[in-house]
């Protein structure tokens, strides 16, 4: 038996951290030999997620504490804080080359330095790795992403709306200019930083559009959208917060091209996705509910008609914290280090 | 002092009807002196709603154990199913015609009966009545309802989608043929009725649309967007159901007409609703929350722009069974009966 | 008509603040005259609950900024941390001594000195005042609150356990050394502060005891508790959090004295409570939910028959923000000031 | 490579049934040949639980339809309502006598007649049946199972209660006859039936007591505390539901024998638990949460001092779907099918 992968996670102590976690301590292929949360340093993982009370896991301790060559760390995935993980991961991808990295924060997604620059209000701290990333979206980019040393994992309302998307703006079946993303996403894509509106008594019992006009996660949208028309493309975005911890639904609004019906979009997207295993097209007219992808790396994506002709309705489903976040890492790291790309990733959704 | 006006509940075991109860018995000129509900009669409303174990009330009787002469109301609220409402309120009118009524259901909504027919199923059972009844978006139709002997409650989507886009489209502001509205609604929208649909553990912690292409609420819509914009209107209309029980959101997408910006839109809407008690436009780019009307009259609109230049974002929150029914219900009643518009509906929301 | 009372809420931008708020300004006797929320200071009080954003209020003012003789109060409600409060409040009376105060801390709750150095760990910062401050538990002490200048209002675990136990231990009807209060609370309790363990995604879909052996409520309840049996009183408390705003629901075990037996106790209970507006005992057998007092000030009690003979459930049900903080507060007010006790709290509860 | 067993899951249109069904999909020694649901037969489950859409798995048929001996299943779950379940499985065992069987319904739990009339109020259908089958608590009777052809699971709120109470009324280390247990559960411990009071709106935002007195689970716990204690044992049990999906906490007060304190009994348990899979003793002091269990099959058990002498608090947390239901099953199914004890069960807690 060969000696398992030894893993690392930067950023144990968030919910991007514990998912990571929670998957890979599952995963006969690996171990997980380092565990950062620089605030909590010094703490067992089960002061941080007493759900892995029962487990031997090792001790949280702080990055700059970190001897990345004696860690000899096959892999790294940093669920680290926007604008220090390009510091962290320039650092260590300078001390040890050969460790790959899947990095879960913004900051290796866009490629074009100046759109970063535009939507983060800096020059990049890492301008040649910025040019190295692959971007993590498996379905569109597998085979980069078997040959990369450093994956930008895709942000969770994008890689939504990516899913149904992409494939239909490739195939030229919708209108790229007429196209609305209404996104719904659960609580823990917001993170688990202490936040007066994040708090239950102002979250539960309530439903509410934020950051309207000028998410970041557009940006995102803009780079691949417009990949997949080989034109510039803009759609309207709005993200709202549902009152529940994990998923996201977007209701997308499209106009399709010629004569195509929603029935001819349905049938791209069935053709596209026909042997993935973590994307599946309900037959035509079922639409999706994130209660039934909860805890799984499943996106699940419906066609309907409208009742304008010429228009349909998309909707797709996928739990932020798996697919949309560290069910993809873990996915892109099967594929980086060779391993089955579904190896601890089927677990069945949670429901109820 | 005035004797009190006499008022009927008809489905006081519903949750519009328990709605109606709690803001009558604040209500300083009525008196509630009819509740039924056919399932339930003979019980005390405590059983059926414990938050009223602490005040008397007129016993649960049968619709049918009626004397409706001898009943002497001045007003009946009807919170019955759709269908069985026609047929209620034409006995009830045939027998006491200075009785007034204020029916919550949509069965008086339609004011053509080809279109009722479509899209019910069947021809009404009460076309005369259809004739009469006054469409109660109160702040569409005041000095209608005034006059009025029996006012077709409008629906709770409805209600939501129409504050923000019928002055909008009267003034010409925007692109009727364009509008998407996205609406996400609480769980008393669906009823009391036990499905297994509504149980507790298949809705809470998720999320999903429903209805899609094919809502009744969309026949009001219709109605109601092409008298105010003088040509037919149809428009994109998908419902979701949120894990909360009180409240709708919608997200709107227009198109200004002409070179109209979004805070043209604002200062149409501002204008419109300036004087009125129960509809508040917020200052531009501020954005409604639900939970912020949570139990409360009011609807709250909201309008910022769209990164996508000519388009912009309008978003209402109301509460679906306050202003969204029983609210709108006792809006309506005080305008038939001669009361202050605002009398017993100016409570604060619950929040948190 | 008389002039309206000038009333001051200090700490508006907490939840018992907001609730006072939401109360007082449907409150015909008064005129909400000062707001302050130190950090918020300058701010309007819809920045901080955009609930209000329909309504005219005073700005949000820091307490320093605050000239006590020319503000002209004639009651004050303080809804400020501990410690803090004592110090505000020795301030607030020493300049303007016919101003009248009802302090929704615990700084006044606890008579004896040493009690509470041993509590809280620190001498009382205005002994002279904890002299002279009336616990206000209405139903308890009603005629000295009606004298006094300055009112402890009780804390809302405590009132939920006094309200059924004080009149069963008083009449020796139960052995006040084998209760067991197992209480159950919605997040509001908790207040507004940003913690981590607050968040929704830490606080949805669990439910968990804090506080275990320690809970600084048990304090009031010692207290209270030996006035009532005079003698000694501890009792076995233990406090859990619920995913939900409001609410509290003590169950609670106790031993009958005697012969006596469940419906006996039910009896004392039923009696003590006659004639109270704002305590209902349900009919033997009956038991409260939180959700039907949600947003009243009633407190529902009900009791029943354990299957050991001898011992009996009681259950008791209040909204944490209304009886047991903001509407206790207000209902202590209209004592202090002269008004119907009842005025501005006979809201109905919010169910569903 | 030996055949997997084949498996059939009877009720898999309920949850404890998509649960066994969510379970074995990825038990790597199992098949599931066979699902049944009398009311939706002749549907594909993903009609029913829209989480296996993505999965090919045998159509649901009825019970009546099945050739048991053609079927040549191994082991039966056996997920039917009360009752049913005795004829259901009378019919089967003598058809093929060498299949097995593990019952999640409460028909075989009590093994006594008596006990058995008294609390379901009809005499037992299968008293032989009743005679042999083995209370299915993994951790008490791990023996007996391994030799079972019936097994009984246990109730959910019982295998929370009997976890951390039978070794310690075992070791004599608590009062038998001062054991007060106030359980919490989530909604799907009420199962899938469409009934009024467990719809999303009855339920959230609130808590409540039921079924004080006289829950059919007692009956079970006296059975298994008196057999632990070697005397009659009764004890006072209160169950609530808590507005969150899945999860049952017990807390349990409890007074210690002799000089013994909080420590000795947390001793008790921790040498009792040591090597055990799925149940974890915390340090002492540390109280277990729900959530921290959710979707895992562990227990989690706290112990703390009461501050009144010689009493502790203990709590116990398990998922009322896994360890209290479905996860117990799957692993009586390993005992008796001689696979690892742990297959297919050793996911972690999905929390957030």
């Amino acid at each position: 038996m060969a000696a398992k992968a030894k893993i690392g996670v930067l950023g144990a102590s968030g919910y991007t951290g514990s998912e990571l976690v929670r998957l890979l301590v599952r995963h006969p292929q690996v171990e997980i030999a380092l565990l950062t949360a620089d605030r909590r340093a010094g703490q067992d993982m089960r002061e941080v997620f007493p759900q892995f009370s029962h487990l031997v896991l090792p001790k949280l301790v702080s990055i700059e504490s970190i001897d990345w060559k004696a860690a000899g760390l096959d892999l790294v995935f940093a669920a680290l804080p926007h604008a220090t993980t390009q510091k962290v991961i320039k650092d260590l991808l300078g001390k040890v080359p050969n460790t790959k990295v899947v990095d879960l924060s913004a900051d290796f997604r866009l490629a074009d330095p100046k759109a970063y620059a535009r939507w983060y209000g800096h020059e990049h701290h890492a301008p040649e790795l910025q040019k190295q990333a692959v971007y993590g979206l498996v379905e569109v980019y597998r085979d980069k992403i078997k040959a990369a040393r450093l994956v930008a994992n895709p942000g969770c309302y994008t890689s939504c709306a990516q899913l149904p998307l992409v494939p239909l703006i490739k195939a030229g079946a919708i209108d790229p200019d007429e196209i609305v993303v209404d996104a719904k996403s659960g609580m823990t894509g917001a993170g688990r930083a202490a936040k007066e509106t994040m708090l239950f008594s102002e979250v539960s019992e309530g439903f509410h559009a934020y950051g309207v006009g000028h998410h970041r996660h557009m940006a995102e949208l803009d780079q691949e959208f417009s990949a997949a028309a080989g034109r510039e493309v803009i759609v309207s975005f709005t993200p709202h917060l549902v009152p529940m911890n994990r998923g996201i639904l977007s209701t997308i609004y499209v106009r399709a091209t010629g004569d195509k019906s929603a029935n001819d979009l349905h049938a791209v997207l069935s053709s596209f996705y026909g042997e993935e295993p973590f994307v599946h097209v309900l037959p035509f007219g079922e639409l999706p509910q994130t209660r039934h992808v909860r805890g799984s790396n499943m996106t699940y994506i419906g066609v309907t008609a409208d009742r304008i002709k010429g228009r349909a309705i998309i909707i797709s489903a996928l739990d932020n914290l798996v697919k949309g976040a560290s069910g993809q890492a873990v996915q892109n790291m099967n594929l980086m280090l060779g391993f089955a790309e579904t190896t601890a990733l089927e677990q069945i959704a949670l429901f109820p």
